[in-house]
This record gives C-alpha cells, structure tokens and sequence, in this order.
C-alpha cells in the first residue's frame, strides 16, 4: 500500500529564522537594504529602535518602560519598532516576539564604521554581543559612511556571503562578528579575518553659552589610528578597500597573570 | 654659599589626582564613601552622573548637549555632576574639566554586583573602561548590594589597598579592573584575581496595559551562574565571601582560528 504523505512532511523545509536590528533606528535605510539582501534566504523578524541610538553600546533600559509598535511587513520580514536601545531590541525581541529561537541575530546594516574602539559604543554590535550571550550566531554589518542617502549596493555580496556561512557552519559559543564594509573607492573584491586595531578619538567638547550665560558641551573630534603600519587590523583592511571580519568575544577576562601584582 | 630653595622646591610633592565617577549618579552613597576611603591617599575630582545611570554600559551621547554643573567639595574632592552617561563623565571630565592627567580613574562604588555578564551592560566598568580608553589605570568597584542605604565599610580595607597597588604598579596598557566586594556574610579576609563567570539571566518582560488599552513591558529577571562548579570565577568568589578582582580587556578580539572557515 503507497505512503500518503502527512501534512506536515507535505509542508516545505521551515525557513531559518533572523531576527535583526539596528541602531540607526526604525527609518534607517540600511536595514532596509539588510533585508532586502536576505529575503530569499530567511524568514525575517525586524525589532529596531523607533528613533536613532547610536553609541548605546550594550545599555539596556532598567528604569523605564518599553513600548513595542507593529508596523507593515516590508519585503516579507515582520517589522516592529521599540522605544528602547539596540540590546533592549533584542532582548524583548528574544523574550516577547519571536514565536522560536532565531537561527541568527544581526545588527545593521550600520551607517558609519565600527572599527577599532568604536566596537566598544556601538549599537550595531550591541545587538551582535546581545545575540551571542543568548548563544545565538551573531553578526553585525557596517558600511563605513554616515551619509543616509549612501549606496548599500556593495555590502549585497557580502552580507549574503558571510550570512550563508554562518548558518551553515554556526560560531564558536561566546563569539560574534563585527563585519566592516569600506564604502570608499572600487567595490570591494576580498575580505579579511583580522583583530580590533589599537585606535583613539583626538576628541574635543566644543563648548557653547545658553541664552541664560550657562555653558553646554557637545563632543566631536576625529578618529585615530594608533598603528597605521599593522596589516592585520581591520582599520587597515578598511583604508585598503578590503572587507574586514573581526571575531568578537563576550568574556572580556585578561589573561590572570597580567596583574600578579595583586596576588 | 647655601642653597635657598625655591618656591617650587619648598612646595609639597603633588599628590597622585584620581577621577572618580559612578552610574548610580551624583546622590548615590556609593560615590561619597570611595571618596572617604582615598581622601588622604590623593586629590579627588568626581564627576557624576546627575541622575541614576544603571546599565548604560559604555554608551555616549551623541546626539544631545551635556551640561556641567559644579557643587560644593566633599571631603576635600571636588565634586561635578554632568547630564550624560558615565562614559560622558570620564570623557568630558579628561578633557575640559582636569587640569592634570589623573593617575587612576575609578567608577564606584557600585550600588549591586558587576559579576559575569553584568559587566557587559554595567555603567561602573564603563567608567573604568572608557580610563582604560584614555590608557589611564582604571578600576570598577561594586558591592553586591542594591541598597542604598547599604553599610559600604567592608570595602574600605580593599579599595585603599587595590588602589595603592595599582598607584604602585600601574596596569597594563588596555586592562583595567572590575572589582566585586561580598554584601552578604562576614567581612571578606581575601581576595582572588579571577574570570569572568560565564553567567545568564533568566529574563521575562512583565507586560502591561495602559489606560487606553496599549502594552507596555518592563524587564525583570534572575541572575543565573551557569558554571556553579567552576572555583576560579569572581561570581565563585561572591558565593565564598571572597573579593573578586577580574582584569578586563578593552581589546575584544577572539582568536581568529575560531572563525577559519571564513576564511
């Protein structure tokens, strides 16, 4: 007697599942761009802040509440909007949206570089370092341009090619990703596995007088590389028009013996 | 013919300048008594949060102005509170409110634990941190309590002895110091340089309704040590009574043979 075949072995493969966020907020166009590059590849579920929160590093929102709005699918993904930072993004999305646990977590795609010690304030890899302490494979994506009307075109070939490898082969525990796509120049041809460069900002408070005679501050300054001659960094890899992958760690621990003195 | 000093001889040997700042802000307890524990070890500038800053990580205001208000010496330290976030404080403090480079910067004390992940999010070792940034020996300290009206005098004995050996040795370029003193129990007899523990919380949104009928959420949730058997961690210690010292990195980089396949 043939086999009939059940529903359920009749219905397709379920899709990976993404779950993606930014932290240039709701309107941003790169994550737009993001999902458009992976329609085909994932099912999609979008929680981003509703307005800008770049630098937010990993802050979450403790002593205030959350609003989470649902908007018009786009594409295909599911998008929601939340009143908090980029971690808060997904946490509520891990805890309180999605309906199973998403195959990854990706930031971005950023408007800007996360480079060097910018890793440290950014919001993109606050999403990306918030998915892996859920142990999620997670990635978050950067163009290194701020313009809002910047052409994402040339992260395409990327973000499909480091999205399908992670799903295939999943991250070390506690390991994440912070991709940089330089946006200057020829489309990029190669990219690069590379460690955090040794960076600063040459900052200054540009200080202003109110109508009342009281001063306020507002910081600006510009970026520096600290070792200009290193090739294996991924600043380098950016002022050479090279796409550059740096794996990330969430356990922060110095090795012991560098401060034996306290012993 | 004698020598007859000069003023600058005559004067007394300048005292090491520490920049204190918290997340728990400008009213917090925390802050006055590291301040009572160092005020005979250096010159203090504090400078603070004016409101509670919990969980703000190493986040940056970016997209604001921050105000600088001046108040009254305590205990000889001058004392600033700022609009920003605990990095604000440290970056704005470097560079327009010091007048000399410091020779520690310290965020504290913490008002509740910093142990394993928390690390991530906390606004404490975002002070520290953004030192290290600056290449400034930097230390977090924090008491596993989140009562303000907590008894802070078992950390006297090891903040002035942390901070004197760190004034002795210095740190390692890019290392800085996250410190965690037992609330509960006898005062602690030890200290042990240790990881970071690999930790979760077990979080839940608590969802509730507004009066016209929209959700909101506020995040709620338990600690959870996911390595109880591992002794060489600082949440291990806390459990122990023992005072937990972790050198954290501000390098993030995993190594990059996790991710060979990548390549």
């Amino acid at each position: 007697m043939p086999h009939t075949p059940t529903a359920k072995e009749t219905r397709a493969p379920e899709r990976p599942l993404i779950l993606i966020s930014n932290d240039d907020g709701i309107n941003a166009p790169g994550v737009y761009r993001l999902i458009d590059y992976l329609a085909d590849m994932a099912e999609i579920v979008c929680v981003c802040p509703d307005s800008p929160r770049s630098a937010q590093s990993m802050a979450l929102t403790v002593t205030e509440v959350l609003r989470l709005d649902h908007h018009p699918d786009y594409n295909g993904a599911q998008i929601y909007s939340c009143s908090g930072t980029p971690a808060d993004c997904v946490k509520l999305a891990m805890r309180s949206v999605l309906e199973r646990r998403p195959a990854l977590v990706i930031g971005g795609i950023n408007h800007g570089s996360n480079s060097g010690v910018n890793l440290l304030y950014s919001g993109t890899m606050g999403v990306a370092t918030e998915g892996c302490v859920f142990g999620v494979p997670s990635i978050g994506f950067s163009l290194t341009t701020h313009r809002l009307d910047a052409d994402f075109s040339r992260c395409r070939r990327w973000v499909r090619e480091i999205t399908r490898k992670v799903l295939e082969n999943g991250l070390p525990d506690g390991v994440c990703l912070n991709v940089n796509i330089p946006y200057d120049g020829p489309e990029p041809q190669q990219m690069r596995v590379v460690r955090q460069c040794h960076t600063s900002w040459s900052e200054e408070y540009k200080r202003y007088t109110d109508p009342m005679g009281r001063p306020f501050y507002m910081l600006s300054g510009h970026f520096v590389n600290e070792e200009p001659e290193s090739t294996d960094t991924d600043e380098w890899c950016l002022s050479h028009g090279i796409v550059a992958v740096v794996p990330v760690l969430t356990d922060r621990t110095a090795p012991l013996s560098t401060i034996s003195f306290l012993e």
